[in-house]
């Protein structure tokens, strides 16, 4: 059957009925995306020929897997393709320059220490080497950014992090914390050497990477949120470039820019890295997005 | 931003990555269908200028409400669109006539008791009328059924199913049964008279219905599965037609020919209700789709 069924007045009759979109009442704007997304469902229905039983799987696929959504939406593109949208958003207004932004991931938690000097990240022992990571934070001009704050979160050696380690084994905020830069923007931290990982095996993730050929490994990484009155929040990480998994990241989340090599010495490394922060344009720039995070 | 940055190399290429369609392994199937529905997605995103905030929002609403999975389905439309779908392709393989189908709902369980007779569905004490009903499985030449099966499954007068009910009040299968029809292919039952029902107040597709102005009524009804060997299993419902939410059923379950008005007189009310089945054309006629249905 060809895709124009869906087209027919029936369908688009019952697709207006669904979305509420000829009710009064409502939110018009959810309505609209509402039925954007149940017509798309329906023409890969047809175009696909999905029956009942192959319909019904995929349901209970997302239900089961619903508490994997989060680690879906980077393995799926989705959260990279929102970095995409908004670069290319910002280079249509002018906003071009600085660290580029890259997935936040589902694994932060609010309320870090708040720390400053010579910052050690890491309070579990953990057998593997030891990363030493600095560098400076300045605004567009190159100016230093001294009053930032430098988020910092990423894993122990066994791919976990604290608050969502299965083992249980780490004590609250491991290799977290809110760094406050020196007046020169600066900032210096040491920790646990962190290591890649790869999704929950046979979660619904996992599952789904292996059905579309795929595997579910991110290499060793770095998350950053960097604030500071009057400059744009800017959600990044670092990647290790030379990780094996460097070029083939599960979640899209390793960019140009974004992937410095270690100075391996012995069993620690070592990585400086700069931020560039843009000026914040309005208010809504020095905060955060609304997603739902972690408390402790 | 325009809807053909979706179309842009860098997106088409992280839908390509992201579905797998590249690389070896996996379910080319699978594969192509993700690609389609992460491509609706981003499609929406720019359309309606998603931001982070917004899509996390839905993210959170979806893992939230991921348990009625099995209600937003039909409220959105998408499970009465698979009966429309259905029919239309039985219409160009010329398969016509007989009862119509309609939709399944989440809420049969296997194992029902098998009867026949003059039965009783029901086993617990309710506080309301009776129904009864009663009436006859033919087939296309309008030949009895004597080898038919009548699965039947309705909710108690406040519109809870047994192994389903938030007041754990009812006995398992309560208001279910298997019916063995005679030789003449008919059956007869009667039982404490259901209600309609709305879905979960305050849950996801209760929200849901909330945002599209909608509401989560369904009329009261009577669910029916119909197998017979040799004959192309029947899933379909009959609502009551002088309900108030006859015309507007939450979940576009109720259809021409499937709106009996009951025969109402003091406390009882009576239908008389034939079934018509198709031929089966194929061994999968005779059996159920492979949906995922509770067990006791």
């Amino acid at each position: 059957m060809n895709v124009d069924f869906v087209d027919s007045a029936a369908v688009q009759d019952l697709l207006d009925r669904a979305s509420g979109v000829r009710t009064e009442g409502g939110d018009a704007r959810i309505k609209a995306i509402t039925r954007d997304l149940i017509e798309a469902v329906m023409r890969a229905i047809v175009k696909y020929d999905i029956d009942e039983s192959e319909f019904w799987r995929a349901i209970t696929f997302f239900q089961n897997g619903a508490p994997e959504f989060g680690l879906i939406a980077p393995g799926v593109g989705i959260e990279h393709f929102l970095d995409l949208y908004m670069d290319a958003k910002d280079a249509d207004a002018g906003l071009t320059g600085g660290t580029p932004r890259t997935i936040e991931g589902p694994l932060y938690v609010e309320g870090a220490p708040l720390v400053e000097g010579e910052v050690n990240l890491t309070d579990d022992a953990d057998d593997t080497g030891t990363l030493i990571m600095n560098g400076s934070v300045r605004g567009p001009d190159g100016e230093p950014v001294g009053n930032a704050i430098v988020h910092v979160w990423h894993a122990n050696s066994k791919g976990f992090y604290s608050h969502f380690d299965p083992t249980g084994e780490q004590t609250p905020f491991n290799n977290r914390r809110r760094i406050r830069v020196d007046s020169d923007g600066r900032y210096s931290f040491r920790s646990r050497m962190p290591n890649g990982y790869s999704v929950p095996p046979g979660g619904a993730t996992d599952r789904l990477m292996s059905t579309l050929g795929r595997h579910g490994n991110r290499p060793a990484h770095v998350h950053f949120f960097i604030e500071a009155p009057g400059y744009r929040t800017l959600t990044t990480q670092i990647n290790f470039g030379d990780d094996p998994f460097a070029a083939d990241d599960f979640a899209f989340g390793t960019r140009e820019g974004l992937l410095p090599v270690p100075n391996r010495q012995g069993d620690s490394a070592s990585i400086a890295f700069d931020f560039r922060l843009q000026r914040a344009t309005t208010e809504k720039d020095e905060g955060f997005s609304s997603r739902t995070r972690a408390t402790a």
